[in-house]
């Protein structure tokens, strides 16, 4: 039987805990705030993320770092992306030798413009067939009310992918894939927001189905140019975590990205839609981050400039929609 | 200027015409019923098909298959799938040296499992490089009421997909992107209506976003190794006619067969459902045809196989996504 530690107590991180329990995975969540861990802990609950939801008995929690990760296989993360460099900084001495470090996270480091993989081995330093990563159409509250769902697993190493194949795969609730290629599972989960919060703005202008369809595959054929010249494997992107992800962040009305979109596609000001979110949507913080990425690699993403320009230069929505559609016309297929 | 003749007045073939006529392509529109050829021609509108939408005036109707094919450089068929073979041998005669034969059907004909494209080449005796197919993500009704939309122009000639493009090219509303590989585009257009079944039946059953893009990915998964053993580019199912024709239709409620499907996803019987559909869901008929195919080319289409199951054998909907979900644990890719 292996063992899991779980650092993240948000919605993701519990319900990622849950499926390992699920799968028979001996796992401790570790979390900062006592109340929370003693809710999980001891009355199998976490109001503050998981309202209603019932947990496993079998899943232990603590504030102690040390306690979760003592004979961990899989050290999973689950923290906010902007905050991992400094807590896995505190985490990583404690980390058992040969335990792999898996991200359930979905950024790029400002600043720096790294994905959370590579951050991961830089502060663990840990080589990186010892990092693999966790992304697909997952919205945390669905799966943890029971309904199933799939995912893909990705390692540079198809053995260790394996691994956390056989650890997590609970069926018929859970089901995860395979996948070698790490840096295209990354670059989907990070850019999806982006494209979401076009679709966004384009439902808050009236479109239907057909515009959302398109702004959804052009926005994939742009992630899959980016993921082209940073070395990522074009199948990945038509996949689970490519626009499997898309798919279900695009549709859901749950979605920070899509609704902040749909404001401003509605004609409020930049000032108001700010004013009106309670939490950051994370499109509206990376898309500068993006398209750094993609000047810097020389790629076209004409759907993620068009969303910088709305988001953050005051461009009129009607005006980004018409420059997207008088593009000189394309081959389907470019740059990848 | 070029000229186009369009074999059908429904709803998409009408839309495209108007579409080819915004181009700069002059256009006229074929049809058997004298009424709605005279509606079109002398009222400008097709209240049958596309009631409230205003036609052109430069768009002519007749029904004349000889006039409506004078001088035509863009033959384009808009009619049933399984009529096409008796309607284009009754046409193929009249249509001039060196025009190009466009469809826009998406089918697979019964009894010989074949590719429209393919009943063209047949029946109209013309080689591959003259004859385009149009598909992507294009519920009429929306582009008719001049919501901007894109869509795939493919043909095994560069060159004549480009021609196509530049006819129904029309900025800003419609954005046609060329692409040479014709099975890739017939086979997504063709596949799509039985994995938008499973979505229906999913949704049905209650299930959220995670499930829908679930089912709408690895039902991509199977059209994509379907592709692959008939000769498709597997880039082909990440754009327009691929993913994007599959998301619009997943999504719009106006998808008869995602509406098939939730009728038997909340519990009515096949007999009930039947009774209630007016028109016949095309998924229901296509994918048996569709399976048929898959085994021939030792192809594992999964959840075609549970909507064959689930339409025609009485198979629970329950037990259908317990059987999907308990699957063998599996690489994200194989097949391709």
């Amino acid at each position: 039987m292996s063992k899991a530690a779980v650092f993240g107590t948000g919605s993701w991180g519990t319900t990622f805990a849950m499926i390992l329990c699920a799968a028979g995975t001996r796992t401790t969540l570790w979390g900062r705030r006592a109340e929370i861990v003693e809710a999980i802990d001891r009355e199998h609950r976490n109001p503050d993320y998981l309202p209603g939801v019932p947990l496993p008995h079998e899943l232990r929690a603590t504030t102690d770092p040390a306690a979760a990760l003592d004979g961990a296989d899989f050290v999973v993360l689950a923290v906010p992306s902007q905050s991992l460099r400094a807590n896995l900084a505190e985490w990583a001495p404690l980390i058992p030798p040969g335990a792999v470090l898996v991200s359930l996270m979905k950024g790029i480091e400002l600043g720096t413009a790294k994905r959370m993989s590579e951050v991961i081995r830089e502060v663990a330093g840990v080589p990186q067939e010892r990092v693999a990563v966790v992304s697909g159409p997952n919205l945390a509250m669905e799966i943890a009310r029971r309904q199933p769902a799939a995912t893909v697993v990705a390692c540079t190493d198809e053995a260790v992918a394996q691994r956390l194949q056989q650890a997590c795969h609970a069926p018929p609730w859970f089901r995860p894939y395979t996948n070698t290629d790490v840096v295209g599972v990354e670059v989907g989960g990070a850019v999806k927001n982006v494209i979401a919060l076009a679709v966004g703005v384009a439902t808050g202008m009236g479109m239907g189905d057909n515009v959302r369809a398109m702004m959804m595959t052009r926005g994939l054929a742009e992630i899959s140019r980016l993921g082209a010249a940073l070395g990522a494997d074009q199948h990945t992107f038509a996949g689970l975590a490519g626009m499997g992800d898309l798919a279900a962040t695009c549709a859901s009305p749950l979605s920070r990205n899509r609704t902040f979109g749909e404001n401003l596609g509605r004609g409020m000001t930049l000032a108001e839609v700010t004013a009106a979110t309670k939490q950051t949507a994370e499109g509206v913080k990376s898309c500068e981050s993006v398209l750094e990425l993609a000047r810097k690699h020389d790629v076209e993403m004409p759907i993620t400039e068009v969303v910088v320009g709305v988001v953050h230069d005051g461009l009129d929505p009607g005006e980004a929609a018409t420059l997207l559609m008088s593009r000189s016309p394309k081959p389907e297929r470019y740059g990848v």
